[in-house]
């Protein structure tokens, strides 16, 4: 597996009433977190828009074990296990201050045109960068 | 199904540099539909609360099928397919002002006791509400 | 004035861990409110930009009251005092469930061209407008 | 005046159908920095709370000059200038990636006691860290 780590504090906004970090917020970080890591291994998400492709997410699947506090500094992980071919599957792993595992995601995304709107191929550049990169290593 | 229709309004901070509705917004409307829902056959989720349960968000899986765009009127449709047990289903269906569904979702909350922190089961009044509704009809 | 009213449920989402809504979520609400009303009187803010106009907001001073809490039904009164000549300026005011006022704002938007990014003067159309219906009755 | 700096990069959940920074997103930004300034000086505002304080904002005077872009790495510059008495006033300054002051906040805050929820004065602690430090210098 390919791995990045970011780091996020909880802010006051994203708690709620039950003080904990609102479930709807966690899409952010691992946004937060894909960017990250693409821009590490690739460039940044917004030079990529700049050539004519949008990300537009297709499908997000997600796993509250436990929840996030107020002020802690979390860690996200972003996971790419295999080369994408048509969609691109980036998996985010949440970790509190105690390095327990509190939230887990699969965030599938499409590139598609912005002009045309229409679905497009993974660029040959990424494929080519995430190629030499495999076998991802742990 | 037992369904409930509610209505959302896609306003500026809502949207990306995309022009859709960011892709992380869309629980906030899972959680107003399913509100919408509870208050209209139960009672509002403060009173549940004041009751001293909580319901935390178990899992969450999204399908993003088209977009949201900016000042479109949505209609969200919130269902519940089963008497719950232990787990809370719901299911959350986002219609745009064309009636396309854009958007998917079926969300699983787990009862909580507030002071202990530990599951609770269903309330049994709320599965008697729904007992006595089901075999839900379309 | 001319005054336009919207309506507004606190959800989760907006909730802190206070118990209130967080102070960041206001300029959401002003915002929802000068929309509904633009849109009331002359058309949707999206047709404006359509028309090549945005409207970026140039300064925002705001009172703090008294708290919104979850789940109550506030109500946003969105205010014009005069008619814009070069600056827009509006007024928003929101009361909670009980009538009290708990918060006040003063929003001020430039109009702009989209194409150049320079000033814009505010359109004749809606001068007209706001003329016409001027002296505002409270 | 006292000064602390933060780094924030403009995610895709923060940008609008303009492309820029939506202006309700600010408030955010002007939290995050006044938490690690006053974490930096003093305690974190986590640690606060727990001492039975809250600190819930009275006003909030913002200056919009330029738009934050996505992906842009803005600095949040936090200043206290004088040693609070009752009420407890912090600036805000956001510069962009070109070092150009994009945004300007004066954020007043109240101490209060949350079991009480009436006004507290600012712990004699907090004020005797801040009159350590002054005269600031700038």
């Amino acid at each position: 597996m390919l791995s990045f780590e970011s780091h996020y504090r909880v802010c006051y906004g994203d708690t709620d009433r039950m003080g904990y970090m609102y479930y709807g917020n966690y899409p952010r970080l691992y946004e937060i977190g894909r960017t990250d890591m693409i821009r590490s291994i690739w460039k940044s998400y917004r030079e990529i828009e700049d050539s004519g492709l949008i990300l537009p997410v297709r499908t997000m699947n997600v796993v509250y074990h436990k929840p996030a506090l107020y002020d802690e500094l979390l860690v996200i992980k972003t996971l790419i296990k295999d080369v994408p071919k048509v969609k691109f599957r980036m998996y985010s792993e949440i970790y509190n201050a105690n390095g327990d595992l509190i939230n887990e995601a699969e965030v599938v995304l499409g590139f598609m045109s912005a002009s045309t709107g229409k679905p497009a191929r993974v660029p040959d550049e990424f494929v080519e960068i995430l190629t030499n990169l495999y076998p991802f290593e742990d």
